[in-house]
């Protein structure tokens, strides 16, 4: 085949459906012209939209389905109405049949999760996949997981998600063992749910080649960027995600307000207006959006459901990254040796 | 006895010790001159601080003790070492006597809350206590719990929590019926872990006459105000809460390194600086400095480990405020009442 990055969208997820996903297709293509997609969806619904991207239309196939997959929808019936046959599903399906690369949707975590493992199946080695995102930092950005792929976790899903996570970090921040914690709600050793103290046990006895252990992190250490990798389970990840974002539109808010009480300030605000435009960007929610489902045989990408145009060409970007860096590989290759440091540690225990 | 507030300070906690807890003590009496103070510690460190602050010196009686907890104990070592001795536990013993109305620690937060569990014990119909903090919002002001005081939580543990935030949020916020929502992943029904959605099951059911129950809240909904009452357990909610602080700081270092880069932004921000503070204070983590146990046999306010005079001043104020309104009691009222619906409740099963 030719040396173009293939994308699979799911054409009718999130909450503006093929307005949003294909405007956000046509973005990404400008980005990177190397760019080509398969849009799954209602032809009546994708085609009109299509149209008003014409560079987009020629490097684009529409797929028709009738089906689509409702953003509460649980994922069982998503499963039972949209297996096989929905636009979701067959963005997917794409994947595993090698037609696209990397299969991008804003629907329904649930459902997309569920979907994803049943058709695409964990990697060997792998329970249970996670879902991973960038986040900003005070020294640039991290990768944090996980934000919502599966609530709760046992010592070794944590370990599972380090490894994956730092993958994801050795490609895309360019590093050769990145530092990887474990949030916590302490520093001490002593702290924190038994799962967690015993991921860490296992991590630091491991000493794993990809990846630095670091050690428990709290709440505050991921917009340090205290380490490259922040770990924890999906609940929490995923309300750290959501209160940080929180913060930062109440911030915004506040700034907004303040900055238009009295004259001095509108004045000093037109003054800095480029300044604070520069903070905006860097918190702005969209910049970062994408969550990476890691873990899977075929890369997925989450993006927000209710972004624009412009986050959703940067969940594209997110998957076109993964896609030109090979992650895929990289992971499966961590994970590998991951296994085989385990087998010796056995095998020393046996012996000793 | 006089109309004094009489509270008792654990002078050797947080990572200042008696420098940071008598400052602090000094600024919260200059706000109140009508209370007093017991620093429990070690007289060779509180003396000398206590010098530099007549007029509290004439407010404050220092009481020695050689133990004090460390910032790193656990919470099994506190109480081998510091039970009926340490600094910590004499603040604590001061309020089961009815000497003080309230005891206040920067201490390590595990030993705190053992210490105030076995001493004071818990109020009759709470299983276990929690901490129930202020949060800033986009429309002011929210309680949220817990934030650290257990790990984990099943579904009445979780309702206990909107009872007692409830309670909280009448006294500091002056409402009749406060709203409460339940944190968690998805606003949906379906989601989230089992015991969330249960205890929003018998929220809705019980239908009680000192909270109005909204149903399930995100992250962001935390910063947003959406509830004045948000419930999480604890692992959850010291993480969260945690994450904002990061993000807080995080865009602050972000404004300060834009708001110089040019001479434009630099002039802009001489101008906008006032509104700009207005900002920064909003914001400020000692602000709201102060996680108020609940459900305990007494009252006591855990102080931010590394917070300052002014941080500390401000946790004194919140359990000064809690006593002049007589929290304790209206909690002990509204568990009652909630008691009673339970009980109507399976009598009316019971009949039908």
């Amino acid at each position: 085949m030719s040396n173009h990055v293939r994308i699979a969208l799911d054409a009718m997820g999130g909450d503006h459906g093929p307005a949003v996903v294909v405007a956000g297709a046509a973005l990404a293509h400008e980005r990177h012209p190397d760019t080509r997609f398969f849009l799954f969806g209602h032809e009546d619904a994708v085609r009109p939209e299509l149209q008003r991207h014409a560079r987009l239309a020629d490097a684009a196939r529409v797929v028709h389905t009738d089906v689509a997959v409702r953003m509460d929808d649980k994922p069982s019936q998503a499963l039972r109405q949209g297996r096989r046959k929905s636009s979701m599903w067959m963005a997917i399906e794409a994947v595993r049949q090698g037609e696209a690369s990397v299969a991008v949707s804003a629907g329904n975590t649930g459902a997309l999760m569920a979907m994803a493992k049943i058709c695409l199946k964990t990697m060997e080695g792998i329970d249970r996949p996670a879902i991973g995102a960038l986040w900003p930092t005070i020294r640039g950005e991290s990768v944090v997981l996980d934000l919502g792929a599966s609530i709760g976790a046992e010592a070794h899903h944590l370990v599972d998600m380090a490894i994956m996570g730092a993958a994801m970090a050795r490609v895309v921040f360019d590093l050769d063992r990145p530092t990887v914690g474990l949030l916590n709600i302490g520093v001490e050793e002593v702290k924190g749910v038994e799962e967690v103290r015993e991921a860490g046990r296992i991590l630091r006895e491991l000493d794993l080649p990809d990846l630095e252990y670091f050690g428990f992190v709290e709440g505050d250490d991921i917009g340090k960027g205290t380490v490259d990798v922040v770990v924890t389970e999906g609940f929490t990840g995923n309300i750290a995600l959501k209160a940080a974002e929180g913060t930062a539109r109440q911030i915004g808010e506040y700034l907004r307000a303040a900055m238009s009480r009295t004259w001095r300030a509108r004045l000093g605000y037109l003054l800095a207006r480029n300044a604070l435009q520069t903070v905006r960007d860097r918190m702005d929610t969209r910049e970062h959006n994408g969550g990476l489902f890691l873990g899977l045989n075929g890369v997925v990408v989450k993006s927000h459901g209710g972004t624009d145009a412009y986050g959703f060409a940067n969940a594209i970007d997110l998957g076109y990254d993964v896609v030109r860096h090979d992650l895929q590989h990289r992971i499966a290759a961590g994970i590998a040796r991951h296994a085989a440091g385990l087998e010796q540690r056995v095998q020393r225990e046996a012996a000793s």
